[in-house]
């Protein structure tokens, strides 16, 4: 319990650095409250959605304040280290925002089928809870978002959740089950990255 | 029962084959996951929206899987066929399209009104229920949704929606008045395509 | 009671005419039914969020059918007036937009605590009722929305709301509070506008 609950404080930390960089990157005229806005939505967005589609469980930066004090944090602690991160730590972050995203999928498909959500439709509530953050921030932004990009963005995610869901009944350690998705999820997408990997588009 | 429900699975698959050929329509570069997640909120959007806002019913892609085992077989048949479905057959599928937002506001309509929502709330859900599942699909998509463009789009959905509320103390036959209704709204937008009616500009 | 349930009346009126006057300040060929969905985006879009994200109260234009009326009174009032209204009398408009979003702010935060959410939260939750119509109507026309542009918008918003979370313990007179937060959000947006006050960018 207290290691999943500090997995996702730790999730929602990593995203809500990734959200005040990726707008830092692309907009020049932000200020600290604009940022603080972009990483709350890029942070909590994608569980928000996924907790109201299936209207059972409250929200969960609501019932607990932690979550925004994580988020403004993380947000003044990326604007004070923003020249260091966006020039040599680029890597190290893309790592982070890679891992925030497989546990994020992982955590998200865990709470959907504990409210009884059917497997499939878990997988879906899996990937919008990691993906959906990014998918807010970038239309709010005015631009299209990246998971609408051709590259392996969705895919990785929907990987690893198909194979957690299809290894459930096997009777394995959770502990080692979760893991294993997320290192499927971060590792899959971080290959891809690296060797520009992309499924064939559709010709008409 | 089991005819709405049919009904509904058919609505489904409708509007998932609208959402993946209008995507490939407009975009050259979408790979089929992207697709699919395109077919998915199109098919989706609008009801869930609908039933989030209404905080009562389960979110029926949540409790039943067929719906997603629907709208991934209308997106490999529509990939499968895209080049006839965009060529010879846009016709038909135009009729179809127009069929599915006739049934699907009708039905968002009841389902509203089985909730106690009050009649005028009811019409704006139907109404939300058929067209916004493309409204989000073009918000993601960075596009301004058709629904907003100068052409008879809503109107029929309202003209249809206001008809049904309208009729119900009537004590008409249950299914007659269905298809009375569904048949107003696909008829006058047809009409509407055709004649290339407008509701006139506000100017200022 | 009364008294709260007129404000948040004449509230959404006001802003459902500045939503209209600001679709039809920007586009030229929109019809009647299309500025009265932008006026009920703009009229219940941050309301209705806040109640979902909440899953605990009834959206209010769904239980009670008057909103609804307010708001196509409002959009036909705003439409004859138009010209009138978007020509001398921008500056009464903004003072009403400005009062609006300080009552909606205060009214959510309000709405907010009585679910037992948390303070912070709350405070988040005021603003969103208060903005995110705004956001809502602007993403849906392809705009950036003007939240996120650098100049105080969400800012007195905050500020108000801060200060009244944090006066509440003092035990003071509820109306005389709620005015207070009201007036401290719409003086320092009025203020920021007439000097032109901005926080200032975050430079990379």
């Amino acid at each position: 319990m207290n290691v999943l609950y500090l997995t996702d404080l730790i999730g929602t930390g990593v995203f809500a650095i990734s959200g005040t960089l990726a707008a830092l990157h692309r907009r020049k005229d932000l200020d600290v409250l604009t940022l603080f806005l972009f990483a709350f939505v890029t942070a909590v967005g994608g569980g928000t959605l996924r907790d109201v589609i299936m209207q059972a469980s409250p929200v969960v930066w609501i019932s607990d304040g932690t979550y925004l004090i994580v988020i403004l944090g993380s947000t003044l602690l990326a604007i004070a280290c923003r020249r260091w991160w966006l020039g040599v730590l680029q890597r190290p972050l893309l790592l982070f925002d890679t891992l925030g995203i497989g546990i994020f999928t992982i955590l998200g498909l865990e709470k959907a089928l504990h409210q009884g959500v059917n497997p499939w439709a878990a997988v879906l509530l899996g990937v919008v809870s990691a993906l959906f953050g990014g998918v807010i921030r970038d239309t709010l932004a005015n631009e299209v978002p990246l998971v609408f990009e051709r590259h392996l963005y969705a895919t990785p995610c929907l990987t690893g959740a198909i194979l957690y869901v299809l290894a459930l009944p096997l009777g394995l350690n959770p502990t080692g089950l979760f893991l294993g998705a997320v290192g499927v999820i971060t590792g899959f997408r971080l290959l891809a990255l690296r060797k520009g990997w992309a499924l064939p588009p559709i010709r008409t």
